[in-house]
């Protein structure tokens, strides 16, 4: 919603319209459940607007369908057949990326983040999407399979009006110091502690 | 994401799968942003799974329409006319309940946010829906509008298997300690910290 006030106005040179306007970088991390989950919900803002929404999941395997991929994909055939809302395009590294025809790098993966990393600085330059997901994108850079100063600076320089959400644990601190919002998800009672384990509908 | 083992395996008598299928109760609270739009994410899975799902909004104006709602009312669209997944009901306190008849207490934020309780405790009887979303439901708990005993003693004993998620700033310590499941999100750095306000798109 948007309510409140800034805490400061910035001596940017910008007009308040502008710089409401400035395309958002996102990070949500921290050890909690709701990352991705938050993610695909600010998504679902961005299909009412009519914008084009790339998301590319980094980790889940391929074979794993999420709900909320099956829920995007039917507003993605919604908007492709009636216009409402946005375009969706839905990448997994899973087996290997849907674009991607290079064979034997199946089980190196990091040479496949770093595959669809490429990709997204492909459509970024080119200002494919409007908003984009790169979920669980944090594990490769965590563990130094993609270049995190390639990944700030490309993102910093953006062109356009293009809105990036980062999800997934240990974000580098120069991508944390990069973004406008950065949000971590906290436990304070899962249901796990109390032996309970995960359930459809539910978790996935 | 089905990973992990529970750290305990409790003594209550219950079957692993008896225990997993256990209906959630899910309070989303903390000083940031991400409380509801992880809520509207979960039940994108809940959508996917076919459920019935009821969406009641305790704060947001009646004229303020959330991407989240548009979307959710074109995948409830979707599931009336191909049957693809699941049925979707959102009603708003806004200007009153589109059930609520009574006149003169339009004004009265309080009877309004304890009409709206009262209709949530009648489907719960009546197990009318899979998956509820009480949208900022937490603040008239915490204003003392509407009962949080009351509130905790029928999520506790609802019948059947339906899902609740809590939302909202301030969650009363009583409804914290009845959940399975809390995340608190946490703010780590915001736009609003920066001077830029909010955008549509990604606020609304």
């Amino acid at each position: 919603m948007p309510k409140g006030q800034p805490a400061v106005v910035p001596d940017d040179g910008l007009t308040t319209r502008q710089r409401r306007n400035r395309p958002i970088l996102a990070v949500h991390t921290g050890e909690m459940k709701g990352k991705s989950t938050a993610a695909f919900g600010m998504a679902l803002r961005a299909w009412n607007q009519g914008w084009s929404i790339g998301v590319f999941q980094f980790v889940k395997s391929a074979k794993w369908r999420v709900g909320e991929e099956s829920a995007f994909r039917a507003l993605g055939e919604l908007h492709a057949t009636t216009g409402q809302g946005g375009s969706v395009e839905w990448h997994k590294m899973g087996e290997g990326w849907s674009w991607a025809r290079k064979q034997g790098i199946e089980d190196d993966h990091a040479e496949r983040a770093r595959e669809g990393w490429a990709e997204i600085r492909r459509r970024l330059a080119e200002q494919r999407h409007d908003f984009y997901v790169l979920d669980e994108f944090s594990y490769p850079l965590h563990w130094g399979w993609v270049d995190v100063a390639d990944v700030v600076a490309t993102l910093r320089d953006r062109p356009g009006r293009q809105h990036v959400v980062v999800t997934g644990r240990h974000a580098p601190p120069e991508l944390v110091a990069a973004a406008d919002l950065v949000v971590e998800m906290t436990k304070v009672k899962h249901p796990m502690d109390a032996g309970q384990k995960g359930q459809r509908g539910i978790e996935w």
